[in-house]
């Protein structure tokens, strides 16, 4: 730290993202990204507008804030486009919270949250999970505070029903609460359609996971005009050409190629049940994870210890050295080969423990 | 505005972008684009890069932070990259400023000073240029603030030496100065090279404007060590994949064709040289302008009135309707064919005057 860092960031720790090494070939089941490519349309249209890369961006994102709106039925007014989904989340905590509105979230969920608050100087609860890891509706009714949600929720995977976010929405009259959905398309049930009905709901998508495109760094909030228009205000004094020209190309591309997309999911679905089903002949427990990932512990072997020898041999899972979940790992849906890899890993690093 | 929006930005007044307009083809003398395509390497390292879109870009930014190292002579570790340079700007408002670290910038600069200076609550002043648009050293000398200053500035075009800079780093030695460089590649004078010597300097430059990659969006901050680790710590408190992978391909490549990068500068410091000499003989008064733009009024002719005449055939500049410079127009230097054009414009539009 220089002597000229703000005395307000002193105890600032940054989000930590999952490893990308460079030195060495994994299976990267650490990051939950697609095992699939970036569809061509999304390719070709990024291609083309590559060729106008002397050019800013448009900071409206007109045609891709209009596809959007296409895709899920809404206004193009209804939705911003971000450098990711991370961007629109930091927005919102800059809009929506202040020493008067503190922030609150599940004590196990997205890390990023607990960084957002604590860089912006927001008050925030953390409020537990059950055992089981379910969020508790319950404990969010009436409690005046912007609340944040995952759904399906990391590193669980476990889900919230629109009815019951219907609950925290009509509990919470005077606040956002914001639905963190990167993980909606495998399997989850998206809130959009309550952004109507709801004044203070705020979706939050993104094109890192079932689109194929986490290098492009693209995401989306949803919400009704107003919200969006103050997250564009935040948006305008910020970063007004937030969005790349090839990123909003892509995925305009991508969302003109919806088939290629569901086809992934589906395939990522199977997958999860396949790996599932053999994880647990093998004697692990799991969440009943409606994302791209699975969270998994194993009677036999902690969780540390057994990232450390799946690492060792080639594949990259997400261990968190947090309390509750650190005999826990989460792993990524791959490809089927991916999976059939890490089941036989874990086969072997089983046997070794016998 | 909706009800939910913080209290603190209820007076927020968000930067305004020059206008991509999309329903016409104007030739575009507004924004300081370059006129010339981006470099082949650049979009065939982007071609490569979009074909793992599916994975997360590297957040170390490692080989590109490493080129950009190795062309100023400074090390990785010296070095930010981010998603244009208005977030590394951002970045240091936010690192480098607070209530007891005001901030402070000409009167006449890049609006966005002021705007980030609003968005994150810190007090600033605004220190009037003298009436010849040239920055008055002395008024920077021991004011004990975080200063910011354009070199060339916007939209004047005016250059301080890097003594002159000196002069102010020295004589504030317990705050960080920002030497905004994102114009210095058409005839200004880096202070990269004082990094070393001041541990109080940040220089901010950008790939947007002499490297013809404004659409892609890839700005760095160089500094010392410490200082660009407080960055970094703010980064990845706020979206450590700030810059994606398509983009960060272009960036290294258009690194390996500085010829090309080069021979585009000396280009457009060629057409701002004949512009100048031809709107001199039209009777425009002009600002000893470094970057790649002009800024000019006329006697005959209101600032404002230009620029709608020239809209009106096809010409787009831009117009700053603000004290002390509302009869100027900041003219981007284009192509030989655009500047031709211009002046052609011009030309009619003084006739239609007499």
């Amino acid at each position: 730290m220089s002597r000229f860092f703000s005395e307000k960031f002193a105890n600032l720790t940054p989000y930590t993202p999952g490893e990308q090494p460079r030195e060495r070939r994994y299976i990267k089941l650490n990051t939950n990204e697609s095992p699939f490519p970036p569809s061509e349309k999304a390719l070709q249209a990024a291609a083309e507008a590559a060729n106008n890369l002397q050019l800013y961006s448009d900071p409206t994102c007109k045609m891709l804030a209009e596809k959007v709106a296409e895709r899920y039925g809404i206004s193009p007014n209804e939705v911003i486009l971000v450098n990711g989904s991370d961007e629109v989340l930091n927005f919102a905590f800059m809009a929506f919270c202040d020493k008067t509105h503190p922030a609150a979230f599940p004590d196990i969920t997205y890390g990023f949250y607990k960084v957002f608050a604590e860089l912006h100087g927001i008050p925030y609860e953390e409020i537990p999970l059950r055992a089981d890891f379910s969020v508790s509706v319950e404990d969010y009714i009436g409690i005046n505070k912007t609340i944040f949600i995952a759904n399906p929720n990391a590193p669980t995977g476990k889900t919230l029903s629109p009815a019951e976010i219907e609950r925290i929405l009509v509990g919470n009259p005077d606040n956002v609460v914001i639905i963190d959905e990167a993980y909606v398309d495998f399997g989850g049930e998206s809130c959009v359609p309550l952004i109507h009905k709801y004044e203070n709901l705020l979706v939050t998508q993104t094109f890192s996971k079932s689109r194929s495109m986490a290098g492009a760094r693209l995401g989306f909030g949803i919400g009704c005009e107003k919200l969006v228009a103050d997250l564009h205000t935040i948006r305008y004094s910020t970063n007004p050409y937030n969005v790349n020209s090839m990123t909003m190309a892509a995925g305009y591309g991508v969302m003109c190629d919806e088939a290629y997309t569901q086809k992934n999911c589906q395939t990522v679905c199977e997958n999860r049940a396949f790996a599932v089903a053999e994880l647990k002949k093998l004697g692990f427990e799991m969440t009943d994870s409606k994302a791209n990932f699975i969270f998994a512990r194993h009677p036999a072997i902690d969780g540390g210890e057994l990232y450390t020898k799946l690492k060792e041999r080639g594949i990259l899972v997400r261990h968190f050295e947090k309390p509750r979940i650190s005999e826990y790992n989460r792993i990524t849906v791959g490809s089927r080969r991916e999976m059939e890899a890490l089941l036989e890993a874990v086969r072997q690093i089983l046997e070794e423990k016998k």
